[in-house]
Parts: structure tokens; sequence; C-alpha cells
């Protein structure tokens, strides 16, 4: 079958043909690509950030947010059968485990991670597992929503978590209106009546945010943390949600949090920097968060499902990999690019 | 009636004749002191570290951690009468703000704190409020817990907290068993089943930590986040409450965090200064902790009742004041001190 | 000042003049009445229903669904001022008790509830608490919103406990669309993104439900938990809301619950009866449900303001109050009957 | 090998010879049993109560109590290895569905019951699977600790629930302290600083109650209601955990319950039968309780090991099951009867 491989680090990807993967446990599923999300990560993959982390062996083909039909199952495999159309999550979790057994597998103590350390799903079949694949709803496409595998996961995951606090009256601040961003909104609004306060520096951005249901937008342009200040009654907000996490986003993120609220951590970069006679002065909190699991995805589709998250996205045949990626590099890919077989 | 104050910044406190105060307010109570536990916090008052920020005006009266007899009461005042024997929650809170009408008063949006930023305990007599009177045991004698009022207070605060979330088979590290870290011991073996490591650097601290429960005993030697590690299988614990903040522990307390585990900040000194790829990669919690709230407190009484919580002692008359303060710079007391009038 | 009274049971109401309340404790609010709800409560009261279980002394001034202007306050008030449009909390709470203190009032255990036990705001003017007002944004006006004083404070208590912990896909069974259960419709759309099912024995409410977001709609015609049960895949619903509690409710309402499911009793009426077996091998809750908190209205009254819950009225004079009275109890009134002075 | 079967209802069970079960699935575990423990539910099946629930065909080998070595696996088998020892969670489950997903495997929506619906542990080996699987600390023995599998099992988890919520000064009454209800009172000592009212009909279970840490022992008597009240300062209990389920027990446990409190229903029997007013007005809810879930049980095993937890058992050989049978039926086992190969 064609793959999209890396074949060394600061070298482009290349287009080849690779043996099928086949099912080799009980548990496995092999799933037919319908689309793959281009990733930031994945460039960060050729730049060689995640060669000695991963530990994965080239060359091995790329791509961790993934959709498609199921064209082959395993032995035990109960819960899908051939021809069904499936989001892979992107972790393959052991189901043994305490974290795997407390609904909380990606915090699995002996995961995989196609994508970045097995093959992944930038060719025409994905080896995955019974565990990590979710039925899709009639109405939903496998290339419309395979970015939601990845990066709209980690937002539903962060937000969902927020929304547990979030009462009506309460305002929650979201830094960073992009990818997950724009996610995050429409996620927030399902689940929560609060009131939302998006800070972007990019005023587009904020007005796309507000068309899509914020409640005021804010251009970061360095008053920003005094004017969500002021927006909140000089108090701050419940719930701050960095989608940023550099550029001094830590800082004034944590500067936006009301006395007794949560500062969540789910863009990254730089450091939290924060005297702890601050922290425990305002008894305030520090959430990191990565991405979802497995039923965070089932709700996530089921959102997707209801209309109530939509994502923009750009397809590009696999053989046409590599615009995808210069687009994406150069900033001009709204939304979110999919390669389709 | 004689009171002991801050009469200058950088000056020893004075003992001397001040006027009863009155009740002014349907909710004020007058409490006759018992006992007033002397704190670090008072020697940093006298440095004069607090002056800006509680802007309270020389000459008055100091003491925070309050206990005694209720000697008169406002005419809206239903749940003291003359003669109870009471603590005094060391916040005088408004009852009206969303804060106060969640059960969260420590954050109320207009409190005051006597010893702090209004007259204090070191006297015959204090003002408080109906709302910060919690009623005492037969058992319990105002002396006795008077510094549970304030250091016990915060350290039953953080433990419950972290309580919630500690099963059967979880880890719990606790740095530093001084004052705060030895009711915090107690209180955690009161509430839970968690394995309970205890971390300090004095070798006589961590053997009397583990003569009251704490199952493993780590003395902080520069190899103690190996250690901790170690006996946590390379994990780390479900829950790190950090009582000292100084000093390199907040680095030392996240390293032994386990993946979507909790640091508690309780002591403070230092800043807080971590990568947000740890953050989010490990998927770890920085909890800030306060005072706790007068439910807080009232249960900490129960504990203190049925006899799961002890401190030891050791009483000054109240002119001795001065012996007092220097004992506690100088490291001499074991336990608390406790002015009794 | 005018005011209709409860003159003696089994008789009609009286309009009267009678002296105007007066401040006579510390928190004590008057309010000047903008709109009293009339409820089924009122007719109940004048069966003699309440007469032993409230203790009443009449006559006294009938009406516990109020809103309106503070026209004076108590010496001690600083959460409202005179000239405020304000919501007022159908009890009156102590503000020391542990229930008080826990954000729990609506279980204080020394409460007074002007209109059943005291004077109510079938009135020129109704005396009641600091503790009971909440403030209304500009755009509310008290004779829109004063039934959601009680009847809707009762339906937002209930859809709040509820909504913790439905997730996307999660199945909710509102049954009942009458008055209560509207605003729980709008309530549960605005918390949640969870799949909602209205069942009602009349088709006009049904499709009404559907109207306003109701996602599926079942006329009660005796085979409507088998309906019920089809639509949720055989499975049941995580939460089934039960605003009838009579003539068969409960049975049906428990035959719909998921395993792991719980039952919420709003209405009232008949016998929950139902063997323990079925309880524990489905591991069934049945959760009983009061009105709501303060800090319950003061979230219901931000949903107003959002414009999530709309309430139809029809408005009354006071002076026709028997009027009201009258098309209340022959079913003529659609939504609610509101008296204005 | 050896396995007392069930030949017909109404008949005595009969020791014979079956073949060995084998490895067929690849997340099989074969189990040496080292103790099964003999639960009335047995004599119940031998009753043919339970013949059409679980639709098991005769002849087929009971006992769903069980613990030993593992013997073999299957190929996927990763957490357990051969001569672990381990103690069997009662169900096997498919890992798949939406409720093992989330930690809530009790609810698995195919699972197997083995001693019930399939092969059970009377027998010198057992088939499980490595989902049900907890390995014993070196300190514990299967014929020890098998009892636990079931009857403690079940107990832990409704005390686990209700100590979710129980804060010190709360008060919790335990109904009927037999064999559920011993394990009970040390799970909730162990868990909790909650005040613990026993009630038995029994003064000597009363009073061994009292011993192992009951704060107050009430003789069921049939004032035994007004009793608790009296002890609870005519509130009631914050927690009602009622282990027996019938004669009047849950009249009596919702009698016992305070405002807003939890009556658990354990034991069953008869119906609970209440009206829906006095569930409202008190807003009290009934809170059905299953088996525990795998993680329950390494809880469970947990607080066995850290010796919170003891069961007292009287072992038997396999050949005299029929004494073990007959003494139970009788009365004369204290704590309960292990079979031991």
């Amino acid at each position: 079958m064609k793959a999209v491989q890396v074949v060394g680090y600061h070298r482009d990807l290349e287009l080849t043909d690779v043996a099928m993967p086949e099912i080799t446990g009980p548990y496995d599923v092999l799933v037919r690509i319908g689309g793959a999300g281009v990733c930031r990560t994945d460039i960060h993959i050729l730049e060689g950030q995640w060669a000695e982390k991963s530990g994965v062996t080239l060359p091995y083909t790329i791509g961790h947010e993934n959709a498609g039909w199921v064209h082959a199952v395993g032995s035990a495999v109960t819960n899908v059968a051939e021809g069904d159309k499936v989001i892979v999550h992107p972790l393959v979790t052991c189901g043994l485990c305490r974290a795997c057994r407390s609904g909380d597998d990606v915090h699995c103590q002996q995961s995989q991670f196609p994508g970045i350390d097995t093959h992944g799903g930038y060719a025409e079949y994905l080896r995955t597992s019974a565990r990590s694949v979710v039925k899709l709803d009639d109405s939903l496409e496998p290339a419309d929503v395979a970015a939601l595998a990845d990066a709209g996961l980690t937002a539903y995951h962060a937000v969902a978590k927020a929304a547990a606090r979030l009462r009506p009256g309460d305002r929650c601040v979201l830094i960073g209106a992009g990818g997950l961003g724009h996610i995050g909104i429409q996620v927030l609004k399902a689940l929560t009546a609060a009131e939302l306060v998006v800070v972007d520096r990019n005023p587009d951005a904020v007005e796309l945010a507000r068309s899509i249901g914020a409640d005021h937008g804010v251009v970061a342009d360095g008053t920003h943390a005094e004017q969500v200040l002021e927006l909140t009654g000089g108090h701050g907000a419940e719930v701050v949600l960095d989608f940023v996490g550099e550029g001094g986003s830590t800082r004034d993120g944590l500067r936006m949090v009301r006395r007794a609220g949560d500062y969540h951590v789910i863009g990254y970069g730089e450091n939290v920097d924060v005297a702890t006679i601050d922290l425990i002065s305002a008894e305030v909190n520090i959430i990191g968060n990565l991405v979802g699991s497995y039923n965070d995805l089932r709700e996530l589709m089921v959102l997707a499902a209801q209309g109530h998250v939509r994502l923009h996205t750009t397809t590009y045949p696999m053989e046409k990999f590599q615009d995808a990626i210069d687009d994406l590099a150069a900033g001009r890919i709204r939304g979110r690019a999919i390669l389709t077989p």
C-alpha cells in the first residue's frame, strides 16, 4: 500500500510502497484511512524534536489524527465490525493497568502512539486497537472529523474538565482562538452557560470567536490582562483556559484568574514561573491538560453529530502531502489540512 | 484591659492598658481569651512585612490564633451565648457575598483579619463575629486548641482537599513535618487509608512522623526525590503536600508527583518554576491552599475532640510575651507557644 | 397598605388594609412588590392542607413567589440598597447553622417561609431578609420573573443537580412538561448537551416541548415507558426527571432509568413503591429535590438575563386576585398568573 | 479435576470429576483455587431462585467467591503470570462497552458471572479473565480473603460511596452487623472520621460492632429508630447504610436519615414504600448498591493487607462441602465458610 514516511530528520517526507499492516493480536483493528489530519507536531517530528523521546526507528509512517473504515478485526474484537465508519483515538492502550481500568486510559502505563512511535495514518491502512476506535454517526464523514482525533480531543478534554465547575454567571477566559481554541469555544458553549471572554493577538480570530458565541473578545495588545480584569469586575475569571502557553501567556493567564479559580495549561512552550505566596494567598490552581480519553472522544463525536462542533478543513490527496506540509508551515491553512488516500 | 500591642515596626511589642472592646454590631461577639497562639507571622509583622499589605494603624493588638469564652453577644446572635467555650476562626466575614454564600468564606470579598489588620487576641478580650466562633466540646480547653485556629486550620484544609481523591493504595508525600505538617499527618491518618511518606531535613522530625503514623520517613539529604520515586515504584505519588515551599522543595515536590497527580502548595517562599510541557505531558495539577473555612474549623474541632489531632503546646502568661517571641525566634519551642491572660 | 389575606380555610381570600411591615432586625429588607406569582400551593393553603404543618395564625397575607424593589433596609444590610430591583428567595434563613454555612440554606434549621408560615407577597410590601434578595439584571422586570422565585427555582435546582452527571450522549427523560417542566427543559438545554426526551399526557405540551429544544416527544398513553426504552436502545436513560410524581409516574419513571442511573422526584403525590432487589440489581438512585438555594436563584437569574429561560405570564391587578385563583383552578392559565399591585 | 456441582434444583450438590477448564481466549486466566467462599446465594441457587434469571444449564460448578494461584494464561495476558497469588472479581467483563471504559465494569453490557451463570470455583481450577484477577499482597492467603471477593466487595463498594460525603462530625448509621455489615464497619473506620451508630437485632452483634470501632450500638427492639434520632440530636444521620433491607428496615432506615441525607440500600428483600412528599420535603436520596468494581476490589485488598479489614473464616476441605452448606443453613457459622481443595 501507499504510505508517507519519515525517512530521516531534517529531510522531506517520502511517499512509498510498504506492506499492508496485518492483524497479529486478538484486539487488533485495521482501519482503511478516510482522512488523516496534518498537524504541527508532524513538522516538529521532521525537525527531530521527537526523535529521542519517541525512540522510533526510521523509516516509519507518520500521521496521528485518523479516521476511516474498519477493514479487518482480530479474533477478540466485538465492538466494531468490517465496514464500520470510525475515528481513531491517538493512543493504543493496554486495558489492564490501573489508569485504563479507571477510564483514564491516557495515562496507560504501556501505551503506543501510532504516527509518533509506531506506524501512523498517512497511509491507506492503519493498525490500531479495538480499544481505540469510536464508531461514527451516519451523518459524519471520516475526512471531516479526522482532525478532531487529537487537536479537537485535547480541546474537548480541557473544556469538559473546566465545565464541571462553571456555573451560570461564572466567567471563562480562553486565550488563543486558533485551531484548538476554536473547538474549545464551541464545546464550552455546548456544555455551559458561562460568560466567555476570548483573547487572541489576531483581531480576525477574535472576530470569528465572537461570531461563534464568545460573549467578549479582547485583542492581545499588552493591555489584555487589564481588559479582562475590567470585564470581570476587577476580580478575574473563575477559569482561564490557556491554549497558547508561550510568549507571556502564562503570566497573563494567571493574572486573569479569580481567587479560588483555575488556570488551565493546554498550549505549551514557556515556563510557568509564579510566586508560591501568590498561589496560596489567592488559592489558585494550575491545571495541566493532556489529550482526552477514549470516552472523551466518544463524547466529542456526539457533539459533532449534534452539530455543536464543526471544523473547517482543506483536503489534499495523499500524494500532495508536501503541499499540505508547506501550506501548514507557511500559515496558509484555515482550520485543518487533511490528507485523503 | 491588658493587651500586647505593636507600637512600631522593628521594635518590641508592648504590654499596655487599653479600653475593652464593645459590642457595636448585631453580630458582634466578645470573647474572653483563654489562649492565643504565638505564630511566626507575628514576628514577620514586627519586621514590617505586613505593614503595607494590611494597612493597619499602629498601635494595635496582635494575635490571630485565639480561643476562649463568650463574654457578650450582639442583638442578632443566636448560635452562641455568654459562657460558651469557643475557638475563633481567624477571619471575620460578611456572610452575604457569593463566596460566603457558598461555604467558601475564606474568599469573602470584605473580610477582616483580627491580629493582622485590626485588634487581635494577645489581650484579655477580643471582638469577633457570630460567624467566626465555633463551640468547643467539653473535653477541649481553649489554651490547648488555640493554635489550631490558624496553623492547624491551614493544614486541615489542604489535607481534607487532598483526601477527597486519595483511595486505598494511593500514596501521599508530605514535605515538612514541622508544626503544620505534624497536624497534617494526623488529619491524613484520620481521613484516609493512603500510604504516607514524610520528608523532612530533620531526622528527629522524620522519626516523630513515623511514630504518629507515617508509613515511610525520608530525610531530605539531596537524594530524597529519588528515594520517594523508589518508594512509589518509580511512578511518584498521587498527592504531594508541600508544607515548606522554599529551599528547592517546589522543584523536588513536582518531581515526586505521579502522572495525573496533585502537588499542593501550602508553605511558601520561593517561586514555582516549571516547564508547561512538563505540566501537560504528565497532566499534573498545582493546587494552592489558604487557611480553612469556618466549616473546616468545625470539622477540625471534631477531630480534636475525638483525639485524632493533638498539638504539643507551651504556655506563657501574657506578661511573658517577650519570652514566647524570643523562644520562637530562637527555635526553642516544640509544638506551639500559647499566651494565657 | 393593601394585602390579600387568608381569613379562614375553605373560604375565599380577602383584600384588606393592613399595617405596613417594618424593619425590626438588622438584616431585614422591605420589598415593594412588583409581581407575585399565583401558585397551586395557594389553593392548597385555602383548602387547609398546610394549616397544621405551617402553624400559621389567621389572618395572614399569602404569596410566596415575589419580586420587586428594595424599599428599606436594616442597619446591617450591605448587599442591596433602596431602589434595587430584586427577586425574593422564598425562604428567610438564619445564616449561622451548618446548612446555611455550607451554601445549602434550603435546609436551614430555623427558616421562615413568607406566604406560608408568615406574611407573604400578595401585598404592596413584603418583609424579607438581606440573605433572601437577589439583584436583577437591568433587562429583567419583577413581574416577569416573580414566578421563577419558587416554581422556576425548584426546576432549576433539580436540573442543575442532574446536569452535573450528564455527558454528551447521555439521555435525560423529563416527565411532565407543565410550568416547572417547561423551565426544566430550558435549563437542561442551557447546561448540557444531553439528548432530551419529554413525556407528557398532553400532546400540545409535548409539541411545545419539542419547539423549545426537546429531541424527542412522547405522549403518555400507557405505552410511554416502552417508547422511552425503545428511544434509548432498550437501556433507559441516565437521568429521569419526574415533575409529576402521581398517577403512576413514579413506577413509569423508574422503568425508564438505565442501570446506574438517577430517578429524580420533583413532583409529588403518590408513593414510590419499588422492590429493593430492583434498586440494587440495577444500582439505581432515587433523588429527592426541594426548592433551590440562594445561589441557585442567582444562577437562574443569570440564565433569565441571558435569555436562556423565559416564562409565559398573565398579569392581574391585585384586586382581581379572585380571577387569578379561579383561572388557575379552572386550568385557564397558560404559563403563570402574576398579581401586580 | 474435582468439582462440586449443581445437578438439579431442590437436590444436594454433588462432588464429581470434570474436565479441567482450558484457555480458549486470549484474555483467559486459569486459577488454581485456594479458597472458595460459601454464600447464602449458593443455597438460593439450589432452591431454584436463580434458575430462570441465570439461564444456566445443569450440571454446572457452583462458587462465586474465589481466590488462588494463576495456573495458566491466554496469549494476551500481561498483568499476571503463572504462580501469582490472586483474588478473583466475581464478574468477567468485556472491557469494551461504555461502562467498562468508565471504570464501572459492574455495569458491563455483556458480563458473565462464574458460579451463577457459568462454571464457578467449588473446584480445583476456575477459568476467569485477566480483567478479573487482582494480585494479592504477600501477607494475604487465598483462603483467608476469598470471601471478600463478593460479600466483602459489596460492603466496600457501598461504604466507599458513602465515605465520599462523610465529613468529621457527620453521623453514619449502619443497620445489620452481620457478615457484610462487619466488613462495612471496618471499612468505614478506615476511610472516615464519621461517628458510627450500629443497629442490629442481635445484642452480641452490637457488642462485637462496638469492639471493632462503632461509636454507638443500638439493639433493634422497635424503639431503635427513636434511639438513633436521639443519638443524632433529633435530626437523623447524614448517611444510613442498610445491610438488611427486609423486616421493616427500609421504613426504619428512612426515618433515621437527616434532611439532605442518603439512605443506602445494600441488603434486599422487601419494598421501599415511601411518600414522594417525604422524599422531596426532606430532599433525601435512596441509593442502590451492587457489588463493587475491579478497582474497588483492588482497594479492598489494600485495606486487607494493611490490616484494616479482617474476616473470620472456617475452612472445610472441598469434600466436606455438604457440612459447610448445612452449617451455613443452620446458622452455625461465625464469619464465613471457605472450601479448600
